[in-house]
């Protein structure tokens, strides 16, 4: 058993446990399987900087695996102390540093939610334009682990797009800056978006500038309802090719909505739809039958505006879809609940694909995602005590996936690699793109103590 | 003498040159001192990825210097062999190789002009946002190693954020493919965008997918007058402040109008000035009178909107402005043609500060740039003979970049680091960030023969 006393030296004794609960708590997250849990030995709390260097260094020293933590909101085991050691909770490290609003931009600890970064902002006129759909329970420091995305990325961007400077820890625990406050900079490689994405397997973020921006003037939202799933598909496609200033362009399957329903208690029509908002300063209606236009070209049967108070549920509607999963039927369980991303024009592909494959292996499967960005979610719902319906479900699982990189896709738009997309990494970066990620990684983490087990497969 | 001979098995007999004319040709590029200025002892033009990899790896194995080169406009030096050896010439990998209007993508090859693909986006509708003011000189493959911006990139920010996928040739020859054509993927380290703006110091760039935007419905310019420049530039930020939706802010100072008109034959008024454009779907007019609004608050003395004809010479003029410096006075020459970046609120202090210690000292000084990204370019004119003004004006120059990097701001907004910008890399990112930086390139170059001379500074 290794010998934690040393931790002592970098951290009050009330922020270090090896507490059966506090371990336990820290051993997944909501993506992991139980099976690919692990308890971490130790848990500690560092809330500055300073502490955070010292628990890296001494760990360094050590070859002990450190593995960062927030809100273990991640999809893909990102956070699974996959070779025990030390799980690293950002949680404390929660302070607001700074609001400049003359500059855009906002410094945050990584334990701050991201609920708070737009609140913040909001006292300003400003928003956090990336927030995920998680946002009010994960935080800044998962987001900014996993390169995350939310609804309004079809329009603003993912998170790397608003990070401005990070303050991070190497594995050796030397603290550096990354980026610049300035809006641009092209001082250097970019470890800014190096560290973006991460998994905090290169380093520690303790230090966030973030960009925000100016509140729209208007925001409207509606709704689309299609017959069939493809068609609703085929209508954002064109949508988002056509050049419709879309902020939110969200669907919903069949399956989806029945899931919805059930969970908060809503009657929204059994049939694929299409949540859409629009944010602009000037011309929102145009814009909206801009949409409208291009839409009927592919037979909705519906595409209704609605007010602020409706559209709000609606949104909550879908940011509830992972809760709603996970209590749709106690006997099932979620296989992956990852994401796919591909380019627009091969989103009603996709789409078809799994669908197909899901009804030919008899599975339930449930699809929803941020489609402007190409972005599918096809949640697979099995017994998971009926084996063969799990291997049916593994199968429907990998080969949308593979199908995604073949066509010039991702296996992973928004949650990070983690455990759960190691081994497609090969598939979609080829033996070189790995083998120059893994030659990174062992510069910046010569010991490998950093979050070890994740992103690369096994063996690499 | 190194033997070059091999070369010869890598590429045909044509594409390899001892050539005087050739050498000198690829000693110096448009930033570089001529005293800065080293000849290859070969040049290379590479047709295909698979000789730009025998090149590399042929070098590789001899640890010789491998200096990428396209149209030489880079202004920090970038493209100069500083430490001899083979200068790869990638102008002859010109071709477009792909558009997906219905993705909104392109293929390139790195030799393809920044113009060629806003013209092949063109015939679809699409433009591209981040094509900077030398965009009809400039090649794509320029443009991603010094992660460059342009006037537009105020409102659609810089060519890192529309590099979707990047096919590049590693040190040891190895071909990788980083990135993806999804609109995002967090699979595995962001190895694309740390490849843009590493100068041909990490990997050769050999292909580009590249993002395109629609075109606006809307597009207006103008113009508006200072009797100060403090003032045009506390209008610029107030402007961006508060969220004036603009497509380009551009500063042109009371020297840098004069500097204009002299090489243009215009005659705009002798004062500080800021051109505009704005883009939009609907609505511009609003937009217009809202930033006209805004700059009331600064006392302009004119602010006119003009025709697109009218707009399209003070374009071209604010593009000419590096040979109007240059054909401003023969007897004097610019001393760095770089610029710095910084948070929006301190651009009008370092305008404020740029000026005053141009003028303590006596020099010849234009301020311009794209002004709304918080980007200066102050060019300090000297007779190269005058020992003692060089001297003073070297000491303004370094003042303003310490300042920068002082305020939060960078060394280098647009144009990387090359030779020009080294010394102030500590000072920006403190040694551990070099360190960092230092670790990445030698993992991926483990021989130092990519590009030698650039970035660090000397003994790093």
């Amino acid at each position: 058993m290794t010998d934690y006393d040393f931790l002592a030296d970098a951290l009050a004794p009330d922020r270090v446990s090896v507490d059966e609960y506090a371990r336990a708590e820290h051993a997944g997250d909501w993506g992991s399987r139980p099976e690919d849990e692990v308890e971490p030995d130790v848990v500690v709390w560092p809330t500055t900087t300073d502490e955070v260097a010292a628990v890296l260094a001494a760990a360094s020293d050590r070859g002990i695996p450190v593995t960062p933590y927030a809100a273990g909101t991640g999809l893909e085991g990102n956070a699974v102390p996959a070779h025990a050691g030390i799980s690293m909770d950002l949680t404390r490290m929660d302070d607001v540093l700074d609001v400049r609003p003359e500059d855009h931009q906002i410094d945050v600890q990584p334990g701050v939610l991201g609920s708070t970064v737009d609140e913040r902002a909001a006292d300003h006129g400003l928003f956090f334009p990336p927030l995920p759909s998680s946002g009010d329970i994960s935080t800044v420091g998962g987001m900014i682990a996993t390169d995350a995305s939310g609804m309004q990325t079809v329009k603003y961007g993912e998170v790397a797009d608003w990070v401005l400077e990070l303050e991070a820890v190497l594995a050796d625990g030397t603290v550096i800056t990354a980026g610049s406050k300035a809006a641009k900079t092209s001082a250097g490689y970019n470890l800014a978006d190096l560290l973006v994405g991460s998994e905090g397997t290169l380093a520690v973020v303790t230090r966030a500038t973030l960009e925000l921006a100016g509140r729209p003037e208007q925001i409207r939202g509606g709704r689309a309802v299609f017959a069939d799933l493809a068609d609703a598909g085929a209508a954002i496609a064109d949508a988002v090719q056509s050049g419709v200033d879309v902020a939110k362009i969200e669907l919903m399957g069949r399956r989806a909505v029945e899931v919805a329903n059930a969970y908060v208690g809503t009657d929204l029509p059994d049939r694929p739809m299409v949540f859409l908002e629009f944010h602009a300063d000037h011309g929102i209606e145009e814009e909206i039958e801009f949409c409208r236009t291009v839409f009927a070209a592919h037979d909705p049967i519906e595409f209704e505006l609605a007010e602020q108070a409706e559209m709000g549920e609606l949104w909550q509607l879908r940011r509830d879809m992972a809760y709603a999963l996970d209590e749709w039927d106690p006997e099932m369980r979620q296989l992956h609940p990852g994401d796919v991303t591909v380019p627009m024009s091969s989103f009603p592909d996709i789409i078809r694909f799994a669908r197909e494959r899901a009804d030919d292996a008899g599975l339930f499967m449930a699809c929803y995602g941020h489609a402007g960005d190409g972005n599918l979610h096809y949640e697979i719902l099995v017994d998971p005590d009926d084996a063969a319906a799990v291997e049916r479900g593994e199968a429907v699982y990998t080969a949308v996936v593979e199908r995604a990189i073949e066509m010039g896709g991702t296996a992973t738009g928004e949650h990070g690699v983690g455990l759960g997309k190691r081994e497609f990494l090969p598939e979609e970066h080829g033996a070189g793109g790995v083998r120059a990620m893994q030659a990174v990684k062992d510069a910046l983490d010569p010991d490998g103590i950093l979050n070890p087990g994740k992103i690369f497969p096994d063996g690499e």
